[in-house]
């Protein structure tokens, strides 16, 4: 027999909110149904009512049971704003951090971002991938101690050292929002004046993009220059443009993080959306890196799950989504 | 007395034109009147139409006197598509390369670009940029012998070795690009999601910038969240953000640039938008080089000058606009 409906989890970024209604055996989480709804930059002057009027079939069905939330919703542009958490960090004590409180009959938690000075010395933070860490971490027993490398690609990438389940040091890189700013706005992929549109890179596009970013050191700012190069010559058609980009930035983002972070790890764990996360596989792979990948989403599940246990059922010992 | 106007110069590239009308009076080039147009970009289907469009006061006034073209008005989305000249290529025989024809009872005619495989072997382009390196070249008998690193910052900066006269390698950068991106489109400026103002810098930020980007070893994805994480720490106003980010990606090129070239160089020529240039050289001082600065319309009017003297008056010897 399924569990009913125990609480719902929203995973609340810049660009999108992803609500799972969630039930809770004792042991695991199972998801019941799955709702999305604007990002938090778009609904932020009416951010409570958004989630209800998004939730709405559920609390109709299920009545007021409570909401976890995590990501840009405790910024300062969302909800109620949570502070940032100093690292090192144990990812365990997440949920003894959460902002509660009550509203309509409800509970809502809302977890913490975490902060930290990077490895170039720079305030780094993040909001949202702390969560999908915790479920991560908490999947598998050999991933509680040593030091693991994970990367979090996205909007902007996250490359996380956890040490014996400690969060040790995070670097943020803008891999992902200048893909989209170079696709959509840039004259670089343009081809007499058309913008380039998008393909499934048939070819070898994205390598050879990785390639040439390594041949360039990885200087970002000159060999982007190469994708509008390579157009003029005949050298890349229009529609493998946006692949060999792909190529370019993830190169460039791998081979800042190498940097950084290679004596620490011999190898990756990505963690988020599957064929992006192969790309930056494929990209690692050529710098000598293999990696392991963890859907994004499974991770926040189990996160969520976690802090459900933590909270709710602290009685029970192991969880597993 | 004034030389009468006796031919129109025109610096048409992707997003402005700027036309000059001009006269020579057997050793010097005067500016007697200057129009601006539409970019090619915007006049493309309708480029002739476009131009005669904007002289045509001076049309009516002087008659049909010659067009001189240079920029993307020779490209593929150009008037007519004026071939790439293949570096090394010498700047004092760019008169010989150029596209002529005659329209309306006038000679119009359209300088070639350059062409090289730049130092990571990619293919790399100018247009118009040769033309303000010919002005530049024979603005001081100094730069006709000898290696000079010239550096023409823009929307994509062109770095251009010069040896003996003769362009013989150059590297396009996406700096100017990027800028204008992320300033009108990125999150990474936003505070309380409202977009950054511009400001003049009063205090350091592009110092910082600079500063920030070395610390980050150029590795440009990475560094770039630091605006953000400024923002967010208050380390950063959000006035100051865009000088802030201008450091940090002009910092970058100039790195990645001095990796390439600063075996050839000690000192660097700036050809450009003076306010531009400035930042240039600032950050340029940060890396221990000296530079100078020459204003790029001026260089590009001198430019002209040679041309229509090798065209029109081979018998005069020496031109200085």
């Amino acid at each position: 027999m399924r569990e009913l409906p125990q609480y719902v989890c929203v995973d609340w970024g810049l660009s999108r909110l992803r609500a799972s209604l969630c039930g809770f055996n004792g042991s695991a989480s199972v998801v019941h149904d799955k709702l999305s709804g604007p990002g938090i930059s778009i609904a932020r002057h009416s951010v409570k009512e958004t989630l209800f009027e998004v939730i709405a079939p559920w609390t109709h069905r299920y009545g007021p049971v409570p909401i976890l939330l995590a990501g840009g919703v405790g910024s300062n542009i969302g909800w109620r704003t949570t502070p940032y958490l100093a690292c090192p960090f144990r990812l365990r004590d997440l949920s003894g951090h959460c902002t509660a409180f009550n509203t309509h009959s409800r509970d809502i938690v809302i977890v913490p971002g975490l902060e930290c000075t990077n490895g170039f010395g720079e305030y780094d933070t993040m909001r949202g991938e702390e969560l999908q860490l915790l479920g991560w971490l908490y999947a598998e027993p050999s991933r509680q101690s040593g030091t693991h490398l994970v990367c979090l690609p996205g909007t902007h990438t996250k490359w996380v050292l956890i040490e014996d389940g400690r969060v040790s040091q995070f670097q943020s890189a803008v891999t992902g929002e200048l893909y989209g700013l170079i696709r959509d706005h840039s004259i670089l992929l343009a081809q007499n004046g058309e913008s380039a549109s998008i393909s499934n890179d048939n070819g070898n596009a994205f390598s050879r993009g990785v390639a040439a970013c390594r041949q360039a050191k990885g200087n970002l700012s000159h060999v982007l220059f190469s994708a509008r190069g390579r157009i003029l010559s005949n050298a890349l058609s229009a529609d493998d443009a946006a692949s060999y980009l792909s190529g370019l930035l993830i190169a460039a983002d791998v081979m800042a993080a190498l940097e950084l972070f290679r004596p620490s790890a011999t190898r990756v764990s990505l963690v988020g959306e599957p064929a992006l996360c192969e790309h930056f596989a494929n990209a690692l792979r050529a710098f000598g890196l293999e990696s392991e990948t963890t859907d994004g989403n499974s991770a926040a599940t189990q996160g969520f799950s976690i802090l459900y246990r933590d909270l709710y059922k602290p009685q029970d010992q192991s969880v597993s989504a």
